[in-house]
């Protein structure tokens, strides 16, 4: 008997289930009910006795054999004519016009066709009329073209309707839905109402176009990969425990005290595998981090991973240009080619755009003027300024609200200044300690040449620290905020449709380290390769040592980040031991790598992308929850089977685990 | 910066890692040994101060760009002649003929090719001798046909050799690897040192074959159930604890006492993608299971997993056979078509083969012979006879070792005896219980006729219980057991190339409950449905009531299972209720299912076939670990990670829990 392929072993119905699960209540829900609330009802009842059920009453279904569907309910059209048809799908609302003309909407996932009763026999009328919405039918008809006038061209199946013979009732559906797919969705009940019920509201239709989009676009990335010599291996779900990093979920085993860990990447075992010799791997993998869920992140998640061997970073951003630009194609008709991946490196997005993702559908770039007013900063400062053009028509109100949202209030070396008649040749004056500057009176003018000021621009200027980390500066952020202000306000037009790709290159390969415990860390992770000619100032200045990191940023989003790895286990080892200061205890969980490079491991370098994260621009969804089948509702939440619950004592038993300060 | 793509974060550095991986010891490393014990050297070395490795010396490998290749080693023929290539690979050992003329063969994953000095540079020279085993190169030379008589017809590439130009050591190998892959299968270390230095193991052609095979089958799947309308979707692995059924994983989160699991199988959730409306769904699903590992099995293992929507079982069946015969085509060159799908119910595999997973490859069918013995054998008994032709060449010792094996001491239903000139008429009297027959004398050559009884076979006879369940009888373990044992002994032969495919159907729905609690447990799952005309007897005699299970066999193994589920909640809850007796607050934690069929739920069915049995198959492994790119040891080790392994007190502290009763 098979064991492996089953979710529920014979032991089903004797195992000890616990208790569990009260409904949420929720006051939207009860808009939509129309008819007893039969799930409610059931649930509530009490307790069923074996006579009762002895009793088994099962008619309202059709069971039996039903005849084979012949067309998709969306395929209908005015040349199929006179063809006997069987249609399956979900009614919509009946609209019974008279006694003897009755519309009823069959959808499926391919369309609505209109079915429709005409004069047909009262017991088909009866049986027509027990329909509620979302019962699953099994229609026999004659396809008709519409009479004229009748016809709705907003449909693809408008030009017919199906004239009823004969109708399966194939699956009723309740009369409390607590909503329908088909409802607009200014009147569908909260998110969470809708996670709970998750298989209704993936009957909608943007739902349903989402996940099937999900389906061809991973499909199209494998085909490509596939067709360039690439290999898809899958690598451990039960891995290690690395306790750098993002909090990882951790799974017991029956050996007390022994933990596997779920992967947040499959960083070590594609490494491996390029010194496997696979030369070119790619995976869908799924990766796992246990961090609180913010807007757009979910606890598992997709990623679309690769490794090549004996390549360069072009190359492999070659690739992944190819498949996107695939995606692309198949998925919204758009061209692509490599004009459209143009190349930033770090310092120039950082100091142009405030950002290592910079959003460039939008100009609005950011200058320095440390020059022209170097005697008011200091050596290892810079002078930002962002000019917004027309920004003077944004109000106190927007300037005061921005500072607060960016948190500004205490920052001293912030300063801005609408531009108008008076002050466009004296701005400078009014900017902070921009006003003690021995040069007023000088620079205007040519700062006004350069940077375009005009009355009606709004100036901001900001003193940085000279020496870029981390992922943005005050005034990327200030630009950002101002972007999206000025596009509520009407002065700033993206095209949803526009798609700004970038590379974004030549990072440093070490920041200063966060704690100050050490000097440094990894600017992204300690398996990153330097630039080859940057190698001997890994023992002389580190922070001047650019990595062979690269992100691809979409929209100001980044949707990929890869690099060029080391290969080297000297240079590993150095790395770990004398830039990153670990204690070799500390870099001994990567003994199975240095193992791995000292085995004859091949140059590589790779790259994931998230793939939810791309799904959600492709499909231009709110959320990442709206990209995939299943998602986690906040606090890492699955509304739809109740999880994560409580387990029994024997199996924490099992596992050798007790709960210990349990609230 | 990015966070989600990166492995290991900025903290890398500073996390607290703590001590781990001491060395397995293995006399058999030793044998391939050859310089010093480099990897061995650098761990136990004491640890470097940061002087020693300022002095960072990493010359032994050339850094920066090399050449970009230009072919892969297995793709050079006669007509590459006078070519300059570029190619990447791993070094073999190098022969030196003389100080003029070294042979280096070179190889990639496509092939290998033989490189060659002749009288080049005495830089070159320097640098081909400093050469090891499985050191990574780049090399430049010139395409030579070889002359007549060095022509290597075995290998693809055996026409030609390079002429060395110039080459690039990218990275040397460690001379003290504990194999090399090229070594032959019957001087490689034991598997538990070739798992722990798996990255060198894939090296070999072998497992690189079955690797890259599996990405071509999935890949085949996947594009025949694309091509055939069905969508690909991935369900949750972070699901929720279902403690029925095999031991599953449990996922501690940040909610004191809260955990999530992980699935068994995507069951439920495929179930709810059909009431949302997808029709033909499919996943290639990574799934846990907690059990002791027996030889073929892994705690995380990959299925094909379907489910569609208005579907008959043969329909679905059909589409199980499209993608079987896409990989049977495509990775064996082998046609198959709907002839090489028979279908048998489980009362005739059990009967006919005494299992529910038949291999058929070979006949020895059992046969009833109840009717001849009636009056010795009970009402609810049936008389098993296996006759096995030639059967007397077995010797008095195998059938001894049969019944200890098989346990058979204490079976007094149990006798076989060889059948020779003198007991041919008259053989029954030797069997056990059946010599007090009334009959004998009148029934020997009715069963002889009848079952081709001959002198020189072995009679084997076994009165069973006529209620048949579970998955095998006695007789059907016996006939297995004596297959393999003849097949030792040249007396049957199985061509290894041969595959035969069984649809087992028309199992029992419910199975006397083993535990005793219950009248009934469900034979698979309380999801699968019964034969529509065996619905009355739900409610008169669950025993007879037949499901709509499927299982695909394949030479004896199971390789699939499936079945057409109840879509009524109705009938769902009645078996919950009244077949199963489950109390309601056990079955409560399937509220979602019952609630997701009351909700418009197309009738449906489905099947999940495992992936790495069908691979090992196809690959002709002895283990499915030889299918898998890092599986786990025994134990669910992963011992190239040193996994399961201990977690900080941190993080447990941070899911609220304590490791109990540690021995």
């Amino acid at each position: 008997m098979a064991t492996r392929v089953r979710p529920l072993a014979r032991s089903a119905c004797t195992a000890l289930l616990r208790q569990q699960k009260t409904l949420p209540s929720s006051s939207r829900r009860l808009q939509c009910m129309t008819k007893t609330n039969t799930i409610r009802a059931f649930r509530s009842s009490p307790h069923h006795g074996k006579q009762d059920l002895r009793g088994y009453n099962d008619s309202d279904r059709y069971h039996g054999q039903y005849p084979r569907r012949t067309h998709l309910c969306g395929d209908l059209r005015a040349n199929n004519e006179g063809q006997h048809v069987v249609l399956n799908g979900w009614i919509q609302s009946p609209r019974a016009m008279s006694q003897d003309l009755i519309f009823i909407p069959l959808r499926d996932a391919s369309g609505t066709t209109q079915l429709v009763f005409r004069s047909g026999s009262p017991e088909l009328r009866t049986e027509i009329q027990r329909l509620t919405p979302e019962c699953v039918i099994c229609a026999e008809g004659v396809v008709m073209k519409r009479p004229d006038g009748m016809i709705n061209n907003k449909q693809t199946t408008g030009a017919i309707e199906v004239e009823l013979k004969k109708i399966y009732c194939l699956n009723p559906a309740s009369g409390s839905l607590p909503f329908w797919p088909s409802q607009t969705a200014a009147t569908l009940p909260n998110e969470e109402v809708r996670l709970r019920y998750r298989y209704l509201d993936l009957r909608r239709p943007e739902l349903q176009k989402n996940i099937r989009l999900r389906s061809l676009v991973v499909n199209t990335v494998r085909q490509h990969l596939i067709d360039n010599g690439f290999t898809e291996i899958e690598t451990p779900t039960l891995f290690k425990s690395t306790p750098e990093g993002a909090r990882e979920f951790i799974v017991p085993t029956r050996k007390p005290g022994a933990f596997y860990a779920l992967p947040q990447s499959p960083q070590q075992h594609k490494q491996m595998l390029m010194a496997a010799g696979f030369d070119r791997y790619f995976q869908i993998a799924r990766c796992f981090r246990d961090e609180d869920l913010r807007a757009d992140r979910q606890p598992e998640f997709t990623q679309i991973d690769l490794e090549m061997s004996f390549i360069t970073a072009k190359e492999l951003q070659e690739v992944v240009q190819g498949f996107v630009s695939s995606i692309w194609k198949k998925a919204l008709g758009v061209e692509l080619d490599a004009s459209h991946f143009p190349h930033m490196t770090y310092q120039e997005a950082m100091t142009t755009y405030g950002s290592d993702k910079p959003d460039i559908r939008f100009d609005m770039k950011i200058n320095e003027i440390s020059d022209y007013l170097s005697d008011v900063i200091e050596q290892e400062s810079a002078l930002d300024c962002l000019v917004v053009k027309q920004g003077s028509k944004l109000t106190g109100g927007d300037l005061k609200s921005m500072q607060k949202a960016l948190e500004l209030g205490e920052e001293k070396d912030f300063a801005f200044v609408k531009i108008n008649e008076n002050n466009i040749h004296a701005w400078p004056s009014k900017c902070g300690r921009l006003k003690h500057s021995n040069r007023l009176g000088q620079i205007e003018s040519d700062i006004n040449n350069k940077l375009d000021i005009q009355v009606g621009d709004l100036v901001l200027v900001h003193k940085r620290e000279r020496y870029l980390n981390g992922g943005n500066t005050l005034m990327g952020r200030v630009r950002l905020h101002l972007a999206n202000l000025l596009q509520e306000k009407g002065l700033l037009k993206i095209d949803p449709n526009t798609y700004k790709f970038l590379w974004i290159e030549s990072f440093p390969l070490f920041s200063p380290d966060e704690q100050n415990i050490r000097t440094w860390q990894a600017t992204h992770h300690p398996f990153t390769a330097p630039f080859d000619e940057d190698i001997p100032l890994l023992t002389t200045d580190p922070a001047k040592v650019r990595g062979q990191h690269y992100d691809l940023v979409l929209n100001g989003m980044e949707i990929g980040g890869g690099s060029i790895r080391i290969h080297s286990p000297v240079m590993q080892r150095f790395i770990f031991d004398s830039v990153l200061q670990l204690e070799k205890h500390e870099y001994q969980r990567f003994d199975h790598l240095l193992d791995a490079l000292s085995s004859g491991c091949p140059p590589h370098g790779g790259i994931a992308l998230g793939f939810d994260r791309l799904m959600s621009i492709l499909c231009n969804a709110s959320s990442i929850r709206d990209v995939i089948a299943f998602p986690k509702a906040a606090g890492g939440k699955d509304l739809v089977v109740n999880s994560p619950s409580e387990v029994s004592p024997d199996q924490l038993k099992e596992y050798y685990l007790q709960v210990v300060n349990k609230e």
